[in-house]
Parts: structure tokens; sequence; C-alpha cells
């Protein structure tokens, strides 16, 4: 019989985040019929959130240029969010035209990583997102926030946890339902991860928010369990581990969903997804890359699969 | 300043495996030149304790075949403890010559395991060591155990950690004074890990046991913090995460040191280990290997370091 601390949840909501975050960050342009075929393997092998386009200037992020083309082709399953990204309203018009059901706007907690990314204080940029927060609201779609720098900034170094409940504050008063702790850099490690949250909780409630934990130096899938201890239920991966990190170069960055997955069947949290096609969906994803998949559970469990069926 | 949980050790001691189970798992043979390089640079960096060789007939395992020479050219760091693995007096003898500080005897938690690797079930395994165990005891030699399949079996499957606690019973009357508990094929999960520990300790004090986690299904980090919540301060990795799993083919198997350090870090406890050399170390025998470093950390450290200094 599988244990859970009585502190953890029953069952956890996986956000997959490869067709936006993971290919965004692959140097390779994947097609149309292959993002979409990505989509349609995750919603098949049960995941419930796919983060799956980002509607961005082409000019910037031309890896993302695709993305009402994307949605447009895809057979949407029902109960499934679909989420993208809308830095702007013009963005925002975009996901409206492609029926999106969640948007997502971001900020930082770190000043220098704010104004280094995106040009802006971190005020300025949560002053800019009113608009799409407002219209979101108006139109009743989902509104996330994404935060990054949650547990360490490249340029700053420390972020204290207040820094980031004080950008929590600003997010939830411009009405977002659900906010990402983001570990950018993968710097976070246990102890440090429960002291964010816990800060974040002397105001707000566990239930609004998740863990985004970047595996660059090994420690998301150790960083996960803390959050669950915390009361966390939502976390976000990328199948295969896709989307290396932008800071250190040949680094890893987002942390696999099968590890994610493999955890959560261990430790008998629900996930609603199913290992073996959710790492079908890695393998593929990483053949059409021509690279071996960074998922080191969705390796090991295949050849397990196979191993048992010889 | 970092965060501690009450329960967690101040400090822990890392077993570095590479050059015996790393390596011994490794295609390629290694020179004597570059193994003894190797443990100057574990020991360089800090390392307490390393696995350095094992006393086993060369003709099951040629990369080992070089135990005494590599013991002779070591120039011994004063404080280190080096262990090698001794299957029968023959091996024990060959440790003595070597001056070994450490022998190393082995069991498993499984029969299927036990027949399967070594031909006799536990139980025979364990009357074998008699020998070794009682001349160990006699000159002043310390005396390790290590258990395998303590999370699961590849041929059994699930291992209950009453047999676990059961295996460590009889190594604890043979007069070991450490004993390792190895998730031999990677598939232990934070949970389960505190339930072989649980009942580990409903008969035996925490002090003596290490946490040998394998990394296969990316679980190895969470499996320390879930082994240091339980009071476990002794664990072994491999640097640069040498040494594949013999039981699924071209999966990861040893956690890599640099990720462990990384870790530990993070939470404040000490380890007396200086990561940068360590991670050095890994780089050094990856190079050596003509492959890339398993270290997350390791690598990321090092590229940060290097961006840094540019």
């Amino acid at each position: 019989m599988p244990v859970t601390s009585s502190a953890m949840p029953a069952s956890v909501k996986i956000v997959d985040v490869s067709p936006r975050d993971g290919l965004q960050n692959e140097k390779q342009l994947v097609s149309v019929a292959d993002k979409v075929a990505l989509i349609h393997r995750l919603q098949q092998a049960g995941v419930p959130n796919i983060e799956a386009v980002s509607f961005v200037s082409p000019k910037w992020v031309p890896q993302m240029a695709d993305g009402l083309a994307v949605m447009q082709s895809v057979q949407r399953k029902p109960g499934v969010i679909y989420s993208a990204l809308t830095p702007n309203m013009r963005g925002y018009e975009s996901a409206r035209e492609a029926g999106m059901d969640e948007v997502v706007i971001f900020g930082a907690a770190s000043e220098a990583f704010s104004q280094k990314n995106i040009n802006c204080s971190i005020a300025e940029s949560i002053e800019r997102f009113q608009p799409v927060a407002q219209a979101a609201i108006a139109d009743g779609v989902r509104l996330r926030a994404s935060i990054s720098c949650c547990l360490g900034c490249p340029y700053e170094g420390e972020i204290s946890p207040e820094k980031v409940a004080e950008v929590v504050d600003r997010m939830v008063d411009l009405g977002c339902i659900e906010i990402d702790i983001a570990d950018t850099i993968g710097v976070g490690t246990a102890g440090r991860v429960k002291r964010v949250y816990e800060r974040i909780f002397t105001r707000h409630s566990p239930q609004m928010f998740s863990g985004h934990f970047h595996d660059t130096y090994g420690q998301a899938i150790a960083n996960i369990v803390a959050a669950l201890q915390c009361g966390i239920s939502i976390f976000h991966g990328s199948v295969a581990g896709l989307g290396g990190c932008p800071y250190a170069q040949g680094a890893s960055g987002n942390v696999a969903t099968e590890d994610i997955v493999f955890l959560m069947q261990g430790l008998g949290i629900e996930t609603g997804i199913d290992l073996t096609q959710l790492a079908q969906a890695g393998a593929e994803i990483s053949r059409v890359l021509g690279r071996p998949s960074q998922s080191r559970a969705g390796s090991a469990w295949l050849a397990r699969q196979a191993a048992q069926a010889s």
C-alpha cells in the first residue's frame, strides 16, 4: 500500500509545458504537425493542462510563431486546459482567437532579472499586464501568473522569500487564480523551497500555487517533494525534459514530466496520467529533435517495458 | 542563513564510490594512473571516504584487476577511509596487503537477486562472509556491509521493509559497523525510503546506516532528503555519476556526488567537500572516459564558474 504523508495532497495537477516552454528553449524549429502530434500524445496520456503556445512577436521568438495554426489543428480533448503566454493585449487577442482556456502573464522576483529580461521594473511589468488581466477576467478566461527567480537569480544571486511574497501579492491583486513559483535557474534546494512557500502562506492559501522547478542542479524532484510537504498540488514539467537552461550553456532546464509522474506513482498520489503513454510521447518528440530524451524515468520505464516484453 | 530541519544532521559523511562501483560499471578499462589521479582529486576535494578498489577475481571483473597496484600508487591522505570490496578470504588477504582501512561485504534483500547475482541464498551468502568478518574484527579493519535491492528488485519486484530489516539483523550479528541500504535499481521514492528506514530503526540505531541511491528514475536526491529527514548521515555517490545501471540498458545508475554536495550546501549541512574541486574531478574522469559528465550540478557549477570568470 503506497504511503502518503498526512500533509501531502491525494492528487496533483500536472501542467506539461513542453510545447511552449520546452520547444521555445530548443534551437530547432519544429513543424506545426509535430507540435500538434506532441499535444495530442500528451492529452492522450492524460495530461490535464498543457502549456501549448505563446502569442509573442515572431521577430523575437520564431519558434512560437505558429501558435494559431497549432491550436486550429489540435483536436481538443474535453476537460483539458490549454494555456498560452500573452505578454500584451495583442497576444491576448490572438489567444482569444485561438480559443485558449487560460492565458499566462509573468513577472520576476528579481529587479535585475526583470530589467534584463523585459526591460522594465517589476512594478512597471505588472502595470503593463493590467489590461490583459482585466480582459481575461471579463471574458471568463483563466488568468495565471508565472513568477521567475523565486529561488535565486542569475544576476542578483539570493532572493528573499519576502520579495517573492510581495510579487505574489501584486499578481493576486491583478486577479490571477493560479500562480507559478518558478526556480528559473534551478538553484533551489528543499529547505529554501519550504521557506519561500511558508512566507507566501502567511497571507495566501496553498491551493492557488504551483511549483515550476528546473533541474539544472539535479534538485527538482527533491524540491517537488518539499513543495508537496507544504501542501502544493500543482507542478510543471516538460516531457522528455525539453528546454535547456538559457542561463547555463548546455545545462538541463525544465524537469522531465515523466520523472514527476514516477515520483507521484511511488508516493501513491493521483495524476490521471499514464506513464507509459507519457514516456512514449517523450520518446517521439526526442526522435523528432534528433536527440535522446532527458528524462531518466521515461527512458528507464520504456527500457523496462521492452525488457519485460522480450 | 541556510535552513536545516531540526530532524536533519548537522553534517554528513559522503562516500565516493566512483573508483570502484563507478568504474566497475563502465565498459572502458581505465589505467592505474588515471584511477590514482581520480582518487587523488577526490581526496584533495575533501571526500572523507573513498571506495577505491575491489579484490575480486580478475576473470570476472577485469576492470578491478589492478587494485593492489592502485593502492600502492595512491599517496594516502591522513584521515581518509579507503574501502575495498572483499567477496572472500582471498580478497580480504589482498585488502590487508593493500593496507585498506575498510572492507565491504555484501548481501541482498531479495532471494532471487542473491541467486542470480552470486548463485546462493541470502543465508548462505552471509555464512560465507563469516571468516572475512571475523578476520576484519580481529585485525581492527572497519567492516561494512552493502545490502542490495532494499527499495525493489529487478526480479522480485517489491521488497518488504521487514525483509530488509532481517538482512540488516544478520549483518549486525556479523559485526558490521556500517550498513549500506542500497536502491540497486533506483525505483525507490521518498515515502518508501522512509518506511524502510523506519522499519530498521525499530531495532537498530540510525547512525550506522547509509543511503546508496541510484538515480535511474531521477529519484535519488529526493530519496536522500527523505533519508536525511529520518536521521541518516552517510550517503554514497559517484563523481560525474560514473557507473550505469546494469539492469536497464543505457540507464543512469549511481547518483552523482556533485549533485549530493550541492544539495547539502543548500541545506546548510557540512560535508567537508569543495564542490568546485569535486566537479573538476568529475570533469577530468569524464574526459578520460570520452563522454560528458552525468552530473547536472557538477556541469552547471563549472559552467557558472566559467561564466563568472569571463
